[in-house]
């Protein structure tokens, strides 16, 4: 009788912490205004029972692109800085790479000419640095690379450039039955090693680009050996088809802050139930950056949201985030 | 207070009811034997915290085969029966198939000759019937399909001829924080209609074979259009890799029957912490069918369970399940 008086007990405060922790303000780092609404009323709707709009648990599905979207992606997509530290660590084995670009370049620290060479030279520093290895083998590197390499420009790690608003989002909806994916177009391997410590999106839940791979028997083990060959490229068109194909549902909510996630939101919009679309503008130069149609410019950097993509947004109806105005804060309070 | 009270009983209820669960036999249609003991011992090691064994929730992932490991696959594959009823439904539209093979015999109920044309037979006839359509039409006309074709044999709708032990085997791994995945040589798009009503398993973690698809904008909407086009083959050394592109973690325990899952159980088998690998044979001709080495036979119908993957299973030390032996029941009790 004493354990189950001690079991009620614990039922009862548990019971009454997730009262708290619901009643408390989900998103206390959005300032109060039509997009930090918009999301609320989203999850209302879609979460109380004999409406309309209620979505049952299991289809409360909802994609992120991750560069822009859930982490700062300037000067450059993490991805890259990733690539170029790996060249300069195997360089020593590759003594070809002093005359080869976009290596050559790259080697004597002159990143403008290396990437002259547009998606060819990316493909060619992705290639010669993301396979060859076992899967174990490159979330190992990964895992290594991303616990110390430091923003160029703030010198925090880059899993301390994630959005704290974002976050916030990401545990709103969690906590209200959703299952959060990533859809990138970044690569699938290279974010799964630390999703699920920075934003708690388990492996099975990120999907990106990938290059081939290969099973096999190396020295007496079983592995997946990565190719040095494309396989995917989850971006624009490809993200509808990488969803369908991982996921095999169509999403009820969608966020992105580029072209490439253009796709992703009409793909959900088109849905038959209620559904949510937000892009997430660049404004901020103070806090961060400021990029795309926030400096009115016409189609900058990698994935940008161009002010063809905003007009669309716009006309669409899907929620745009000013980070400047949206947002109290945009990175994680430092750990002190 | 009184809702206190009310809410305090309905939570000792929840609590001792799930308390009953958990001490009833979770495998009741399993003869008691090795194969149910290898089962239990598994599940109760990585589940015991403070253990070398212990494996935490997010890592607990299995991985199960679906053509005569969850469900029948004897005569044919059920997939087969859902193409040889769509051509008959098509066929209206396609005149020049009373003269073109494989359609041509099928159409004759002559489907010996059909599938003379092994391989090439069967992708066109899969080709000819699962593309052209969108992703949501194939997904009703699979479940308009599912929810009446009948077994040749029996008579029993396909769904009712999946095997009771294996669904307790889902149910058991799940109540202990596993999460199944299929992972099937079978259409990806054919099983995500069912597999949640049937086995617990959402689409998300199905994984299988598929065709090309494209995002477009058909009639004003977007749609994923399936295209005239293979694109993976999850079979054999594809289900490892398939396993690492959809999971992105190795299984601590997968489950086949046949030479397309021995790639499967080999990687799970691989990998570092406990693992567990059970091959079901089917040896009932009574209740079920007998084929593969229960009959002596080098390499029948199908992906075979083949006495060269009976003898690695041996000497790997692999549960090898007798379904005459290890099984009190096959199929589900008959709802009267």
């Amino acid at each position: 009788m004493k354990t189950m008086r001690s079991l009620i007990a614990v039922l009862v405060i548990t019971f009454a912490s997730v009262t708290i922790a619901r009643a408390a303000d989900p998103l206390p780092s959005w300032n109060d205004g039509k997009a930090r609404q918009s999301i609320i009323n989203f999850v209302t709707k879609v979460t109380t029972p004999g409406t309309p709009d209620f979505v049952p648990v299991a289809e409360r599905i909802a994609t992120f692109d991750n560069d822009g979207t859930l982490w700062c992606e300037q000067p450059l997509p993490v991805q890259l800085y990733f690539a170029l530290d790996r060249v300069k660590a195997l360089a020593p084995q590759h003594p070809e790479w002093k005359t080869k670009e976009p290596f050559a370049s790259l080697l004597k620290g002159d990143l403008k000419t290396a990437l002259a060479g547009g998606d060819h030279a990316l493909l060619e520093l992705v290639m010669a640095t993301h396979t060859g290895m076992n899967t174990v083998e490159f979330e190992k590197i990964v895992k290594d690379w991303i616990a110390t390499a430091k923003h160029p420009k703030t010198g925090k790690l880059y899993t301390e450039m994630v959005y704290q608003p974002m976050l916030e989002v990401l545990a709103y909806l969690r906590a209200n039955g959703f299952k959060n994916f990533i859809v990138s177009g970044g690569g699938i391997e290279f974010m799964r090693p630390w999703t699920e410590a920075v934003y708690g999106i388990p492996p099975e839940q990120v999907v990106g680009s990938s290059v081939k791979t290969k099973f096999e028997i190396r020295d007496g083990k079983p592995v997946i050996v990565r190719l040095e060959e494309f396989d995917f490229n989850d971006d624009k068109a490809g993200k509808p088809v990488a969803i369908n194909q991982h996921i095999g549902r169509r999403p009820i909510a969608a966020f992105g802050n580029s072209r490439g996630d253009q796709e992703m939101l009409e793909y959900t919009q088109g849905g038959q139930g209620a559904h949510f679309e937000l892009m997430v503008l660049h404004d901020d130069a103070a806090r961060e950056y400021a990029y795309g149609p926030a400096q009115g410019l016409p189609d900058v950097k990698l994935g940008a949201f161009t002010q063809a993509v905003y007009n669309e947004a716009q006309k669409a109806g899907w929620t745009v985030v000013s980070m400047k105005g949206d947002w109290k804060q945009i990175f994680p309070a430092e750990k002190k």
